[in-house]
């Protein structure tokens, strides 16, 4: 009789499958990896992290990092300047006390999403409430037991362009007592999308009326690496819980991510922490806590990484239009992220089916259907969609676009025959 | 009503609150720290890191893992330079597949505790047995919902020179049905005990024979960084799960551990890894690659790593017999990880209380009592003994056992009054 885990595990997981798909492309030049989410080789940020690594060398702070643990919190000193930061971004009193750094923001998610959510001591079940599908891929499998996602299906907005806007429907959004937190990505991954101020104030008000804790995924947000191409404010406040990271700064592989929330839940974390982790590790703390307390963190963002991936962004949009003129081909208004989301109206094939005649011919995207964690529905919607990465070179999305824009054309044409 | 997360979280943990206390210890240079496990500040092991922290620098390999995500398993070719040197070292064939990598040993236990243990569908609970008590005190914690650990009282045999040597009781060891996975640490925190050979062969013999995986924690051990000073002959075959670690190499801020298991647990470690982190750092991979595949990390272990210790352990251990003359007094036979483990029979305090008191001198340990997980007895050892670090100078030793000697000397002298 195997454990929940080992029968959940036995099983290969979404975001698995994704970062498996990402790794073979890394080494396999062959591939055009519109697949996973590693962030873009901007050669600006690159250089400037050569050089924070070459002083973290040469005053060895690097090896000061890695010779030491970390309390269960993370690196003091970080903490502190983060603090700093935050607080003026957020025109709120942010203390160290705020802040608990992970292993990535991953390690977040499966903490909070086990802390707010799951089996509680009576046998009932907390849920998770995304209220606005299609949500991020790595959510999926948060639950070690129970389906612990709810989620709500957007309104859609048809934009000039062949452009299209998703919009929470409040109408069907109901913070009910069997809901332990409410999580949403904001740039959304996959679509790209970003709230509106509007929608973020009433989700913050309802999640605050109903004392549900309301978690900002801001991987790729507010204050870096800010790839937001319109305008976003975040509320801050008892009731939020901040998800930050580094990786999509361009530090994956420090797997740093930052989770800033009230004192009480951050004690909590600390001790979660200890048993999952021991501590995080050092090295993004070391070689972003100048940028942090300078404020070039944000500077960098602002200046070098947002307007990097919204020449990107506009870039592929364009090249994707051109390429596909069938009038049931649209794109998620580009608002941010690193991800362009793609509707296929009638698309007479699954996503995942999609997806394997695309990698096949060398093109790697990620299957609509795998970001709709908690949907009760078999709305066709999930099954036309599919999300690219646009971190790659104007020369792989140009072949992506051709790979893709024939394979469409085919696919429609076999139908409509 | 607190989820089962939430519910164990919200009290501070054994584990949590030791690395806490490291946390302000390595910020207060008033205290003496002899609690938690933060490795030796080994100038020529330092020297080495430091090198290949420039070369990794200088030739970007430092930034290239940086900046990029590794699979779910971690880098891929430092886990094809460990299964080479690991295929010598037990003259087996090893391959990539039998190894995956993690964030730091903590984090390969949390998953391999809920892998193998916990509750199962049918409601039931699968328990983790601990053959020999005193245990690692980062295992307390891991099962989330449930006590989940069984433990058995070692036999003592009491050594010449005020020494004594933990056995462990075949006769009490039977590994039932509701066994799911047999875990020892070897060599053993805290007690600093390795198992015989005979030891280890007939307990590989006994889980195979009931078909329950053994996990061998070797975070000090074979063959790195081998801070092992008497023989030691890890079994290894496809019912043993061997945790390895980068950290008491003296890495510890990079959060690298190492499993290395039959191909189908590792393949199922690999879909709870893309869960619950996403993707393993690279710092550990990228800093000790070229060590792997050069055999160096071997050398390194024997040549300046082993002595050291052993010349600590020798050092603090004639130091404290000289200082506390008490014949209640005993210390372990120190075998090896880095830690010495003091027994005062008949102790009128807790360990908890000695502990308190000590700290309240300026001197940190670790209160015994955690060390016997799963231990559902009475027996008084449990409150005799604390765990003392050796991986601080000699000056700092040297003011630790003046402390510590008249602090034991007040309580007995108390208590006999």
């Amino acid at each position: 009789m195997p454990s929940h885990f080992e029968k959940k595990f036995s099983q290969p997981s979404a975001i698995s499958s994704l970062m498996e798909d990402l790794n073979q492309g890394v080494q396999n030049d062959q591939m055009l990896m519109l697949g996973g989410g590693n962030p873009a080789q901007i050669p600006a940020v690159k250089a400037l992290f050569q050089r924070q690594i070459e002083a973290a060398a040469e005053d060895q702070t690097l090896l000061e990092g890695l010779s030491n643990y970390a309390g269960p919190l993370g690196k003091d000193s970080f903490r502190q300047h983060l603090a700093e930061l935050l607080s003026s971004v957020f025109d709120s009193e942010i203390q160290p006390q705020h802040i608990a750094l992970t292993n990535g923001s991953q390690s977040a998610f499966f903490a909070l999403a086990n802390l707010f959510a799951g089996q509680r001591e009576d046998g009932s079940l907390k849920k998770i409430l995304l209220p606005m599908s299609p949500e991020y891929i790595g959510y999926s499998d948060l639950g070690v037991k129970d389906d612990i996602f709810t989620s709500i299906k957007p309104q859609i907005n048809l934009l000039d362009n062949r452009e299209f806007k998703y919009q929470i429907d409040f109408e069907q959004l109901d913070i009910t007592e069997d809901i332990g937190l409410v999580v949403t990505s904001c740039p959304t991954n996959p679509s790209g999308n970003v709230l509106t101020e509007t929608e973020l104030s009433e989700l913050d008000r309802r999640c605050q009326a109903a004392n549900t804790p309301l978690l900002l995924d801001c991987a790729y947000g507010a204050p870096f690496p800010n790839i937001v191409f319109s305008e976003l404010k975040l509320p801050f406040n008892d009731n939020v819980i901040l998800c930050l990271s580094l990786s999509k700064l361009g530090l994956p592989g420090a797997r740093c991510g930052i989770i800033v929330a009230a004192p009480n839940i951050i004690k909590t974390l600390a001790n979660l922490s200890g048993v999952m982790s021991l501590a995080p590790g050092n090295i993004g703390p070391v070689i972003a806590e100048s940028m942090v307390s300078s404020g070039e963190i944000v500077k960098v963002s602002n200046e070098l990484i947002q307007p990097y991936y919204h020449d990107k962004a506009c870039y592929l949009a364009a090249k994707l239009k051109q390429a596909i003129d069938d009038p049931r081909f649209r794109i998620h208004k580009p608002e941010g992220a690193i991800f362009l989301w793609l509707w296929f109206k009638d698309l007479p094939i699954s996503s995942q089916a999609l997806y394997l005649r695309l990698k096949e011919k060398r093109l790697v995207v990620v299957a609509g259907q795998h970001f709709f964690p908690g949907l009760q529905s078999d709305w066709r919607h999930q099954q036309e969609c599919v999300r690219l990465s646009y971190a790659q070179s104007e020369e792989v999305l140009d072949e992506a676009v051709t790979i893709l824009a024939a394979e469409i054309k085919a696919i429609y044409a076999e139908h409509d025959k």
